[in-house]
């Protein structure tokens, strides 16, 4: 017993099944079958393997960023000279990846919690009935004011009139803004660690260089015109109603090179109403949000309420990271060895399919065990002979 | 030796190989191994393209969403009528992802910084031993006070009262607020870029509509009662201890379509303690968080101190799409040829160890090469005539 | 015609091809191939499937997280003892995933808009034409005052100085807060959520518990201190000018088995500047930003300006899961049949040009179809047998 086994597993090593081919000489066969080889093999080794880098797993990175703003605005209101420094015109002040700085604003000053007039044109009334309690949009107190002939309500007083949006825009100064961006990416699965202050980007650079897609391209300092204009919006324009830029930070990084070269790519994109593109520019233009700033004056409540029109700028991190890994590479090969399968397929269609010579290379690929006659139709004729040489020789076991 | 070269390469283009193939008529065999090979083709073709649309890349979008509140809510505390407008109620005011939307409160207003008793209940003491100095969630002086019979702490004084919380909650009206949801995405892989404001989704439809999941899927501008709805939330209890929803802004789009129908698709979760899910609903249940406005009185450093409930939310943008690519499309082939192939295995098993004929279709499909004599046991005794003649052949060479 | 298609039909399901194969009783290529084939094997039953897990499909998941900051925070400056309360310490108030922590900090009180010196040091000049109207970071006057020898701004004034940063930093009680993550997340792909209080975590556990990496892993109550520590940074160093630290929430859950091994694992990492990693510390450290509270008094705008420096924590959420999917499963066993392919090309070629009896071999896997004999050169002269009788089977068509 012990003897068969070890017999069954020498057998089992000693010996090697390889298939029987039949090798056709045929010029057109071959040349079309050949080209069609070539064909894979150029797809698998050139595009799957080279352009596509298949033999490569990929990753995304987890991510951190931190944005800090430079520069002073100035304003002059019918004589008022005012600064703004980044503690004034940057929300929120901490840093974030999604920012808004201000660039223009309609100021509302010393309002109380109180009883006032709506704005002329909104809510105009001849009776009091037409001020129906408990609107939706206003809390009315059911009061028709004469004077103004619109109707009271419950708000902070007096009621902000946005009518007018100031233009040009009060803070254009903002074009000349420097913003700072610190980024932190990690590739879990390869365990390396980046940050957008790449070799090269040391202090000294920083504290001199700004930002040029051509000329200094991982410089982290950019003015905020330059951004603007690079996402294609008008500063003019965005500075007055305001606007959305995303700030893409792209990471394309191949590891099986040196981690110098994974670098960051910026780009700008309008976010919401990109000019020019249709796609893009839709319903929704402008950017702006309150903002009040609370305070007490011989103890009353009051409040300055900013409407703010301002540049929202979302720092985005996009990563890919791809390095060799034996599974895709194993993979890809395998499911090469695959389509080199169909590239056969497609030959012996046409060789026993199209050819004039077919039968011939029919029999020369196919041996039948016509042990059941009865499947045997008159087409097979030509393969009797064979059919009998293996009977014969299963007639022997 | 270069027309050796030349008909070497001659050789391999007029040549063509194709394997040599016993065609076994059985039917018991036959039929088996054409039912596993239709199944086979049947799972490649019908799940792995049909179904899964192997034969598409995937990607996932970078995101950008810009948020807007509307609405105004009231209050009447002890008669004192207050209005509340998205300057107050919304945190943080520049339209993030993710935001709070007040809906009760307890105010603690006047507090300067000082030394006043802890709240009775709180450090209860009879002797100033009992209160020790730097204990950690309280700053302590170290003296008991007789009069409350509490230890007294350095701290915004008065202390903040948060035992009771405002039933029903105050600001009840937030339900009729309405949230604007702008939302950007950009598949990087297929530079498609697309906004929630779709095809149709106007400036004068989003004037009027209310986001409906039925009516109207695709209106950006949605009521804060309903979002509290659909999450499966009560308004009531939310509004009173505040609660965490995500809306979901899912972007399943196949690019092979046009682009028009990559449309968003919202639905809305109970972030932390969804009722009625176990696995959900857990440890912490309300949302609320402390928040202060500092002002100046008299030349005192004063702050209104609010604890906020509300209701977070979290604008989570998921993304998939799909468009045709000819690498996917090749390896699934390749590797449903290579399936095929374990198909073929799995039939050979039972032609050559299952079927009653088996030593006759072995016969059929190998071909031995016995020139190592010693390896041949009496088994294999039937295929001597075959070796022989192969012994002839090579004897030949 | 009809019983021809039958006859067709039935001609297909009764046939089965399989190929037709030498096995080759060799003892050098049998051990060699069968170790390569054992290893294609090996490799794809334990490093695909066992190792790699490469019969599921992977999925991230989209996530909400929550923060709740603790403890109470102490200065004493000349005298002037203060507290600090989460509402003063962390920004933004409302719980985010990112936010910072406040540890140390300048103020400049009671700054009023008007014209005051710059600080010495900074753009010293002795004559007004060295004070150009309208520079950049400043916004100057023109003037240069005698008694400060520096140039007049316009400006907050009187102008901050943050020359010298506050050594003890002013709140190092910020060690003994404690941080509360809520973090939930969905694999919609799985349709699983999740939150990181698993089972167990209850409200009991929470109230008392502190994270610990080995004793209370699953603790999301953290104390600040230990952040720091965990992600290698010095608590003195890092709270006076501030820095960033990620805490990694890492979600690897395997679904095929039970949901509630799906837990979260909580990294420390210094984002940006983390000592003793040279690719990490570079060009910035620290961590700094500008705040003001503004407020009137006596009709006069004026603001607090807070200089901040501080921890910033950003909870970054990592996920992936994996379940079995029919998918990759058949696609890793028909890539690795096709591996299994080139394992027997490589057999082959050593068969058919590295052994000695190479020729003999040849013979035993090629059939010849020398149909056209002026491709035949004089090395296949040895085939010319078997070409023979090809020919004459050919002849009988």
């Amino acid at each position: 017993m012990k003897s068969q086994i070890s017999n069954v597993v020498s057998d089992f090593f000693f010996e090697y099944e390889t298939q029987r081919q039949v090798l056709v000489r045929n010029r057109r066969v071959g040349v079309v079958c050949r080209l069609i080889q070539l064909g894979v093999l150029g797809y698998i080794i050139g595009w799957v393997f080279i352009y596509e880098k298949g033999y490569q797993s990929t990753d995304t990175a987890v991510s951190s960023v931190y944005t800090k703003m430079k520069g002073v605005g100035y304003t002059n209101r019918s004589g008022l000279e005012q600064i703004w420094d980044v503690a004034d015109y940057v929300f929120p002040s901490q840093g974030d990846a999604s920012f808004v700085v201000m660039t223009n604003f309609i100021l509302t000053e010393n309002q109380t919690m109180g009883k006032c007039p709506e704005l002329p044109g909104k809510d105009n009334c001849s009776t009091d009935a037409e001020c129906e309690e408990g609107r939706f949009k206003r809390h009315m107190t059911g009061l028709c004011l004469k004077q103004t002939g619109t109707c009271e309500v419950l708000a902070w007083c007096p009621v902000e009139n946005d009518a007018t949006i100031p233009d040009p825009p009060l803070l254009m100064s903002a074009e000349n803004y420097t913003l700072f961006i610190k980024n932190s990416i990690t590739f879990p699965l390869f365990d390396v660690t980046r940050s957008n202050l790449v070799e090269g980007i040391d202090g000294k650079y920083i504290s001199k260089c700004l930002y040029h897609p051509d000329n200094d391209p991982l410089c982290p300092i950019m003015r905020l015109g330059d951004i603007v204009k690079f996402s294609g919006f008008n500063f003019t324009t965005i500075a007055k109603v305001g606007g959305a830029i995303g700030i893409l930070v792209d990471w394309t990084c191949n590891l099986d090179r040196a981690v110098r070269h994974c670098k960051p790519f910026y780009t700008f994109h309008g976010l919401y109403g990109n000019p020019g593109e249709t796609d893009r520019a839709r319903a929704s233009v402008g950017y702006n949000f309150r903002y009040a700033k609370h305070y007490m004056e011989e103890g009353q409540a009051k409040r300055t309420l900013i409407k703010v029109f301002g540049i929202r700028i979302d720092i985005i991190v996009q990563s890919l990271a791809r390095k060799f890994d034996i599974i895709p590479t194993l993979t890809a090969i395998g499911s090469g060895v695959g389509i080199f399968g169909v590239a056969t397929i497609v030959c012996d269609l046409v060789l026993l399919y199209v050819l004039p010579k077919r039968e011939f290379y029919k029999n020369m690929k196919y041996k039948y065990t016509d042990t059941h006659q009865q499947d045997v139709d008159s087409e097979e004729g030509s393969t009797e002979k064979e059919a009998d040489t293996i009977e014969k020789e299963a007639a022997k076991e």
